[in-house]
C-alpha cells in the first residue's frame, strides 16, 4: 500500500493512493461521513504504531467509499493536494548513516568505508515534501549537494533489536534526498550543521508498506540532475544493510513508531564529480527508487 | 523563577516551586479549581512559547492560591513527586556542543579546542530526570562518562538570529549531564551514537527563568562523583559564548520553543583523569551551577 500525507484546504491528512489513478483516497474522510469502523487513528504516527492493522483499517475505509453513492468526494486529485513528507514530523530527528557504499566512501576522499557505523541526524525541521520547492541556502552555502537514499521507516518501539529480527520493525519504505551543505560539513567536523539547513531533507512521495518490497537489498536507487544521471546505485551495495542498521542503531538509541532512518547514499555525489558541481537555482534533483516512485525537488 | 515538571498519580505536570518550602505549586490543579485565568497552557512547552507571559500567569496563579482556603491543597512536597526533566521531551534532538572549553579539548587529546563549532545530538528517548537512578550500560560501554553543562531552554521560534539579540530567545537556563560512551564515541567517528543510550541526557532539577540569571557567561559548574570534586569550571571559560552559540545554531538550524542547547563541559571528566575513571554502578553524580541548583543522579 502507498501511504501519503497531503494538506487539503490548509488541514493535514494522510491517506493511500487510489489505484491507477493521480488521486488520494481522504481516509479520514471516509471515516467521519461513513463512520465504517469504531475508530481510526487521526495521526500518520498513530496509524504506524498500529503496525499491519493500520493497513487493514485503510483498506477497509476504501472499500467502504467504494461501496458509498459518495464515492468520488472521497477520491482527492494530486493537482488538488499540497504533498506533505509521509511523516511531515518526525519524533526524533532523522537518523542518518554516512559512507554506507564503499564507492561512495571513496568519492569522499576516504581509503575505505568505515569498518564502524556513522551516525548523525537531522532535524525534524529539515523536513520537506515531494513537489516542493527548496532553497539552496546561497547565504548560507556554496556546495549544496545531493544525495539519493533509500529510507526506511520504524513501525514500532524497539531497542537492542537482533538482526534478525530487524525487518519486524519496518513499517515501510520511503526515498529520501539528504541535501548536505559540504561546506559547513566539513568545517564543523560533525556532519549535524551541514546536513541541518531548512528544508534539507525532502521525503516521499509515499511510504510504501513493507509486504509491497520484501528484500530492502536489491532495489535500484537512481538520481537525476535536470534529467542528467548522476546516481545509479543498487541496495545490495550497502556495507550495512537495512537489518544491520536497525540492530546496531538500535543497540544505542530507542527507536519509536515514526522514526527514520536514511540508510547512506551511493556513489555519483556532487562533490565526487571532476569538477564537483554543486546545486543551483533552477536545477531539478529526482531521486527514484523502484517500488516506491520518484522525489522530485525543484531549487530555487 | 523556578519551573519544574513531575508526575503525581501517573499525570505529567508542571509548576513552579514554593519558596523557602520543598514543595511544587501544583499550577494546573490551582487552574483548573479557581478558574483564576481565562486560559492558560496545558503543556510546559506551550508555556515556554508564550515566553515571558507565561512567568506572568504562572505567578498570579501561585498568588490565588494564596489567596484561597484550600491554599494547601496546591502545595504538593517533593517527597510526594517523581521528577521530570524540565523539558520532558523537546521537540527535535537536544542540541550539544563538543569541546567548548579549551582546557576540556585538550584533556581529550585535541592540541587545542576546534576554531569552528562542534555540533552533534542527543535524540529525547535520551532524557532523564533529577533523582533518576540511571544505568551505566556495562553490556554496551565499559567507559561511561559525566559531563557537567550548563543548558539553554529556547523560548521562541527563531533562525538566522544575531548574536547581539540571541538572549532574547532564551527561556531560561537548567543543568545537564552529558553521559557519553567514551568507546562508541571513539568507534563511531560521529558522537551521536555514543551520545544517545537511554537516560544519558539527566536535566533538572528546574528550568531558572532567565530574568534571575542576567549574565550566563560567570557561572561556577561543579561537578561531585562521590562528594569529589572532579569538575570545577566557570561559564566565563566557554569558547563561544551562549549569544554566540545560539547565533551560530540558528544560522543553520532553525530554533523551536523547548529546545535545549548544551552548552559544552569543562575540563576534569573521567576520561582526561590519570588512569581514566569512568562512571560504575554505585556511583553518584551531582552536577551544580550557582542560581540553578544540583542535578542528582545515582548509577545502577
Amino acid at each position: 500500500m502507498k501511504i501519503l500525507s497531503f494538506k487539503l484546504n490548509g488541514e493535514v491528512k494522510f491517506g493511500t493512493k487510489v489505484k491507477k489513478e493521480e488521486a488520494v483516497w481522504d481516509v479520514l474522510a471516509i471515516q467521519e461521513q461513513l463512520q465504517a469502523l469504531p475508530s481510526f487513528p487521526n495521526t500518520i504516527i498513530e496509524g504506524i504504531s498500529l503496525g499491519f492493522d493500520f493497513v487493514e483499517k485503510v483498506r477497509r475505509l476504501v472499500e467502504a467509499a467504494q461501496n458509498s453513492p459518495q464515492v468520488n468526494d472521497f477520491k482527492i486529485p494530486f493537482t488538488e493536494i499540497e504533498w506533505l513528507a509521509p511523516i511531515p514530523r518526525t519524533p526524533k530527528n532523522i537518523l542518518c548513516v554516512g559512507k554506507n557504499y564503499d564507492a561512495h566512501a571513496k568519492e569522499m576522499g576516504a581509503e575505505a568505508a568505515p569498518s564502524d557505523l556513522l551516525v548523525f541526524t537531522k532535524p525534524p525541521t529539515s523536513i520537506s515534501a515531494d513537489e516542493q520547492t527548496l532553497s539552496v541556502h546561497a547565504t548560507k552555502t556554496d556546495s549544496y549537494d545531493y544525495e539519493g537514499e533509500l529510507a526506511v521507516v520504524i513501525g514500532k518501539f524497539g531497542r537492542d533489536i537482533p538482526k534478525n529480527q530487524a525487518l519486524d520493525y519496518v513499517f515501510g519504505y520511503t526515498i529520501a534526498n539528504d541535501l548536505t551543505a559540504r561546506d559547513v560539513q566539513d568545517r564543523h567536523k560533525q556532519f549535524f550543521l551541514g546536513k541541518s539547513l531548512d528544508g534539507s531533507c525532502p521525503m516521499g512521495p509515499y511510504v510504501v508498506t513493507k509486504d509491497e518490497i520484501p528484500d530492502p537489498q536489491v532495489l535500484t536507487v537512481v538520481t537525476k540532475v535536470n534529467g542528467e544521471i548522476r546516481q545509479n546505485g543498487s541496495t545490495k551495495d550497502m556495507i550495512f544493510t537495512v537489518e544491520n542498521l536497525i540492530s546496531i542503531i538500535s543497540h544505542h538509541v530507542t527507536l519509536e513508531p515514526g522514526d527514520i532512518i536514511l540508510t547512506g547514499t551511493p556513489a555519483g555525489v556532487g562533490k565526487g564529480m571532476n569538477p564537483p558541481t554543486f546545486l543551483k537555482a533552477g536545477d531539478e534533483v529526482k531521486v527514484s527508487i523502484e517500488g516506491i516512485g520518484t522525489l522530485v525537488n525543484r531549487f530555487q
